[in-house]
């Protein structure tokens, strides 16, 4: 039952926030900030705490709203609840006899680590610090404590810089020879203390109050002003943070980890986060303060030896790690002190977690019955399934390459996955050298249909132009080869074999490592890491489909693609693009001959070569994928596409006609010059393709329908099930799809006719130009599926094209662009990654509700990039459609997703 | 009160129509074709018609549908009634002493003029032709007439050649060594009917029946078998008639024009169909039947001169004239003869005029009371306003031309308007220039219905001989195209391909100018004069303007542009496109070193001159507007259109460097080839253009705003009005407005306090992405004003390229693409031309509703082509716009066509 009260408290104590504040854990967190709703949960939840108190954010925000100035009441409300946490500890603050010892700290709704401000030690002044001695026993605790508090308040509160503190610190060592700061005797920290107080008062007239309350007031006011220090402001800028939240302050009586060797201060996962393991994982240092942990200055000890040094508070700690799980549901990160053989909780929050980790542990918890197994498929962001399955690099590999200077720069990140090679300029050459067994890298200034041989053949793809559509980028990603394209400041020189990057010359034959999903580029071959189809991913993604709604199949152009997307789970193909079965090196020639053929008949000839070709193709995918869908789409790029560049052909004309080269080459590189010419288009992304080239030479759809339906009906006598979905692409006007339909099926019904055997299938179309949604309930008629095109639909409804925008504006869209020293932020999102749903995703709206009230059996799904995309499933999941269809290796994201998408 | 009878009825007297078939105009003309029709009404009205009947077009539709069979009972039917008519008439059919003859003619709902087959004289034989040269008292003309008859009747009905007879009848006439038909002595017509007889026989093994019962029949089946003759498909086809409406047979009793010098025929306007004059027009033959007028083989007399020679005919003639043009409203185009002193009336229909008299003849009618202003307004096709405004010859260049001898000679003024072409003597020849895209003129002795497809590729018709009512007047008038006939002193050799007029010899190919409206006739190309206002138009123009809701702007980039504009009516400027204004040749330069500039200073150079450039188009742009609002649109090409075309430079780059020509111009040539590449776009229709290059070199907007606020102040310091409205184009998401809109504003501000003068401004934004459309809501909470740019929108909305869509695919589209045998139509109208209502125009009242629901004051226009197109222009009235904006030419237009759908 959630209870929210009416006013805002201004200080509540840890074990009356959920009478006091919220018993709702967002609440709570938004009022308290992640520490002081932690430090009341783990109170609640009977986890050995210091006692405390936390000052709202709501505080926060009122010192803001009146010019940073503390609400009147404050301090002394604060001042009445310490009373109350001296009457617990038995210790009161600036007590001669018995001090207590404050910390105070930041905390926030969001964790923000290490970006506002803390005090430890709070209440010591000249006449406390000797108490504190005696009190414990240590008179070089005490010093060395009332050092740290001097210098943390000096540099917190009255901002003095901290290098002054290093300077006289280091003086010291060096006078009593020693190394570290907790080596310093007695005296040392003494004179310290009085030459930081000098040194105060002489760089900025102030002193550190002697008052403790004064002391007190000046760190809570310290951190609402590190709320807006710079660096907080820019990681909140990072991370999309709201700036007016604020942040609570945390007092807390102070436990001390560095009394003595029974004391000791740690970091720790209930879980292992890398692996999911369940055992606890962390450090721990014996006789230390929480920042020495942090600082790096002693090797601090895995936790696991704490078993075996003291198998008790090794114990009580997995008992707090059990019961913490038990409270909060989830791996939890926490900090601990041990004070003289006394185990406290200083803070707690959700442990972050690797992919694979992540996985592991929701199953685990699942399984434990900690949690349902929805909660456990909410839990895993779709993409950690994506880096699950994707070769990538090292992490600590990636700091070490950049620590020595092997980064050598990026591109874009046109296909993920991690690939290692050796250098080659030429697709020739790469495959040569693939065939001698050696690992290639591809770098090309860009790459075409000719080049297709070397990019099956190498291991990644480099290139220096072209966007994430350029011909490298859609072969690799549907290829699931790493691919970086549009690296502008790759100079290759072609002729030379090598090419620069930054400061380094790369040359044939050199080794590089690149990044294709993130798009950097590595000297040398640098150490990865495989991936795992764990037993924790497979349970994980079958609880996914016994809750999802959508049907995820996947884009697939070859049989081994479509083997692929059926190992990952996909329930028949969305898209098989035909285009890319003529891009083979054997039949490019043949392809370019039916372009190229100045009759009907000519083309004839071309074509009953090409339709053998497919024919296998068409089979071999139907036996992939026995039993399952597969929606195969007719020839959609214009036919210049299959053509050489005419550049290039612009290039070679003009050189050999001026230096008089009359050949045989000549007259062939003319007649294509010619042809090329003639196909060239000022927009060809919104020129004669898809259904129009279909419209007006009818022979090519002809040839793949009649292939399609050969293939079937072979693969029928093999005992395969076969299902067709034969796809008509940029239909724009129901008359296109009504023509190319009514001939596409009668000549499916003769093929079937003639070889005495009947096949199930279906006849459908692509919807990506917006005209085709605004009219889909005229399409519908015709139609008996509609599978959404997203990319060029994006293209046409943003009027992006996606090849000049990503280079040429769509980058700085995102960046912000800046006009009169102000940077406007155009494009949250990038729309050819994340669906735009206010305008693309509209449509889409508009044609399946249009298209279903014509026809409401209509079968809807979305076949372009957008079906593998996390936020994109959910829509898709939220306007009804049927399936989603992405690349094979998306698939398992797209499974999840899905079942997330149901579950919300 | 409209009845409508309930079974079709088959045959009907002219004067039991009203009660038979319907007295509503529509329905009679449905059923009895617009001759038919005419001729009932015409009895009703009370003038004299010879008695006849109708066969109704149900008829024709029941022969088609059975095969080419006539209804069972239909020739009954017919010959009952033809009973009425001897009676009537006190003639027999087929008697020997008083026969009866009869006129057979076609007549379909819509008037398709010389389309169909006629035949006269019908009911004469071996043995009535006797009885009627007794009972006329005349053999010469019973003997001609049977002449005629047969070579009528084996023409139509026994589809003999045509030339067949024309080859007799010459050899006739050189051995009785006269010139006319009608000279020929009656042995000589009793022999040829012999010569004709046997040679039928001979072709086609057929005999004209002698049974005037049997020859009534063939008449009427070759009737309806002439509405599927080729050139009426064609013309149907042309002039989007439906084909299924079928054709009524009007037969009729016979009256002689050719009796003797008592008797004529005659075709006549109620008023001058060239310019609308009220008066009566037309020509008259003595002794002659119709189609001796028609075939213009002798000269008729202009129907003025009847007046001195009968004024008692003559004022008989301009009574009926005025009963029916009572009786329709409107001016009837009427075909009379005079029987011995006898007017009867054959045809009336509803005149074509010019342009210029269709205007003058609305504002006449309304002003004479016979219409009202809203019905005057309703008469104009819209497009015949653009006919009037069509350019004629300087009349200064064609004094010079007289000078130069130059002028060849004149002709009839058949059709007016200018045209400019190359001679064509052969209408087939003149199809293939023009689609090649020649401009041709079609020069022939006389046109028949066989050489529409010549007059229809034809931009000028020029004949030796005929006159205003010839073949070639009248089809040019109906299609508004320039035609000169009657030219006698044009000598044509059609085999040679070449004619003499005056002493010039033109030859095939040669380039001659053609001036409908005078008949003049010069050689070359004349220059071309603006054309004027007359006072009809004047006034019709603001009748509409009393009418309309919609505003109208015009499109104008120049202060010449924008007076132009002014003359016609615009009421401001609703697209100013401010790229025109670099393309000038000096400015070009400057433009391109913008472009080329390394720097942002650099670049700012070469602002700072365009600025001072811009400044004074956009005042002398504010002060031809003076009062009236410019909207103003920014940059909006992609900056390579300001370059050197990509493959001129490759091409010139290699050719230099094979040369080894390595001087300055390569360096210049590689410099510039250099930054063509950066700026090359795949689709730069749909890349970095619009507010995208305004948002990434923000410096262009800010030049172009401040040159707009100079020039508006200047022009306020002169006592000018100015009103920008400036649009920030191809906006697709509101915070691309917002970033461009906000700095402007502020740019804007800056120029009014250094200037301390206020100027009135809007900003706002083109829709012309479909996004924008989609989530105009949210750019209304911006823009003020939005304006489509439907050119834009239609691409995107198709994904058709315009530029490659026109030449590759589109016209394919429009005229049928054939797959396997069929052809399909794709598209029904050209949406670059009439705007796509179903997709387009969808998106469109997507926008205007969301953007109203945001800001109910938001301005709406459409500023593409549309906005000067008829239908388009009745849509943007249909979803409430608030303008439209035109080409200044089409400013009239537009007015008109704004009326219209007020009055709708």
């Amino acid at each position: 039952m959630t209870t929210v009260k009416d006013a805002p408290p201004s200080v509540v104590l840890f074990d009356e926030a959920f009478d006091r504040v919220s018993n709702e854990r967002e609440k709570l967190r938004e009022m308290l900030g992640g520490k002081g709703a932690g430090l009341a949960e783990m109170c609640r939840a009977g986890v050995s705490v210091p006692p405390g108190m936390t000052i709202s954010t709501e505080m926060c925000r009122q010192y803001y709203a009146h010019n940073g100035t503390l609400p009147p009441t404050l301090m002394q409300e604060v001042m009445e609840k310490v009373k109350v946490l001296e009457e617990r500890v038995g210790r009161r603050l600036g007590d001669e006899a018995k001090p207590l010892l404050l910390s105070v700290r930041s905390g926030s709704k969001f964790s923000m680590p290490g970006m506002m401000d803390t005090i430890l030690n709070l209440g010591l002044n000249d006449k406390t610090v000797g108490a504190l001695g005696k009190l414990w026993n240590n008179e070089r605790f005490a010093w060395d404590s009332y050092r740290r508090f001097i210098q943390m308040y000096s540099a917190v509160v009255l901002e003095i810089p901290r290098e002054r503190f290093e300077h006289l610190l280091e003086s010291a060592r060096r006078k009593h020879q020693v190394e570290n700061d907790n080596e310093l005797p007695v005296p040392a920290l003494m004179s310290l203390v009085s030459s930081f107080k000098e040194m105060v008062k002489a760089t900025s007239g102030k002193v550190v109050p002697a008052d403790p309350a004064e002391q007190l007031k000046g760190a809570v006011e310290a951190v609402f002003r590190s709320w807006k220090n710079p660096r907080a402001i820019l990681y909140r800028n990072l991370h999309h943070i709201d700036h007016n939240l604020g942040t609570a302050v945390t007092v807390q009586a102070m436990v001390f980890g560095n009394l003595d060797e029974q004391s000791g201060t740690g970091v720790c996962f209930t879980r292992d986060p890398g692996t999911g393991e369940k055992l606890l994982f962390g450090e721990y240092l014996i006789n230390a303060q929480g920042e020495d942990v942090v600082a790096g200055i002693r090797t601090p000890e895995k936790i696991s030896s704490l078993k075996s040094e003291n198998a008790a508070l090794y114990g009580q700690l997995e008992k707090t790690a059990q019961l913490l799980e038990e409270f909060y549901k989830d791996v939890q990160d926490i900090e601990f002190t041990i004070e003289q053989g006394k185990l406290y909780l200083l803070q707690t929050r959700t442990g972050k977690r690797s992919a694979q980790a992540a996985v592991k542990i929701a199953v685990d918890l699942a399984n434990e019955g900690v949690i349902s197994r929805e909660e456990a498929l909410k839990r895993i962001a779709p993409e950690q399934i994506n880096q699950l399955l994707l070769p990538s690099f090292d992490p600590a590999e990636k700091e070490k390459a950049e620590k020595e200077s092997r980064y050598l720069g990026k591109g874009l990140n046109a296909s993920p996955g991690a690939a290692i090679g050796m250098v080659s300029f030429s697709p020739h050459e790469a495959e040569k050298l693939s065939e001698k067994g050696h690992k290639v890298i591809l770098v090309r200034p860009e790459t075409c249909p000719d080049d297709l041989h070397g990019i099956v053949a190498a291991k990644g793809v480099l290139t220096s132009r072209g966007g994430m559509t350029s011909h490298a980028a859609v072969v690799a990603r549907g290829m699931g080869k790493p691919c970086v394209t549009g690296c502008s400041s790759l100079l290759i020189d072609l002729e030379a074999e090598e090419a620069t990057l930054g400061t380094h010359v790369i040359r044939k034959g050199d080794v590089i490592s690149l990044d294709g999903s993130t798009g950097e580029i590595f000297w040398g071959a640098m150490a990865m890491k495989a991936p795992e189809f764990t037993g924790e991913l497979t349970t994980l993604l079958e609880w996914a489909d016994s809750f999802r709604a959508l049907g995820i199949r996947a884009n697939a152009d070859t049989p081994q693609d479509a083997r692929r997307a059926r190992e990952f789970g996909a329930e028949g193909i969305g898209l098989c693009r035909t285009e890319h079965m003529f891009m083979d090196q054997e039949r490019l020639p043949i392809m370019q001959s039916m372009i190229m053929a100045a009759s009907k008949e000519d083309r004839e000839v071309a074509l009953v070569q090409l339709r053998a070709m497919q024919k296998e193709d068409f089979r071999a995918i139907f036996e992939a994928m026995d039993g399952y869908p597969v929606t195969i789409r007719l020839l959609d790029p214009p036919l210049h596409e299959f053509l050489p560049s005419l550049e290039e052909l612009l290039e070679s004309v003009a050189t050999r006609r001026a230096k008089g080269l009359e050949g045989q080459r000549l007259f062939r590189e003319e007649k294509l010059l010619k042809r090329v010419r003639e196909l060239k288009e000022s927009n060809p992304m919104m020129g004669l393709r898809g259904c129009r080239l279909g419209l007006l030479f009818p022979e090519i759809n002809e040839m793949q329908v009649t292939a399609i339906f050969e293939a079937a009906v072979e693969a029928r006598r093999q005992g395969i099930e076969v299902k067709p979905e034969i796809m008509i692409p940029l239909v724009g006007h129901e008359r296109e799809l009504q023509a190319v339909q009514q001939h596409l099926e009668k000549v499916a019904l003769s093929v079937m006719e003639r070889e005495g055997m009947n096949v199930e299938y279906l006849f459908g179309t692509m919807i990506e130009v917006p005209r085709a949604c605004l009219v889909a309930d005229k399409i519908a008629e015709t139609a008996t599926f509609f599978s959404f095109g997203t990319n060029d639909l994006t293209q046409m409804t943003f009027g992006y094209s996606r090849d000049d925008a990503e280079g040429k504006f769509l980058q700085r869209y995102l960046d912000g662009v800046e006009i009169d020293g102000e940077k406007h932020k155009i494009l949250q999102d990038n729309p050819f990654e994340i669906l735009d749903r206010d305008g693309v995703g509209q449509l889409m709206q508009i044609a399946v509700q249009k298209g279903r009230v014509v026809k409401p059996s209509l079968k809807v799904g979305v076949c372009g990039e957008h079906g593998g995309e996390s936020s994109s499933i959910h829509f898709a999941h939220k306007i009804g459609l049927d399936y989603v269809s992405s690349s094979p290796f998306r698939v398992p994201l797209a499974r999840l997703s899905a079942a997330q998408a149901a579950l919300k």
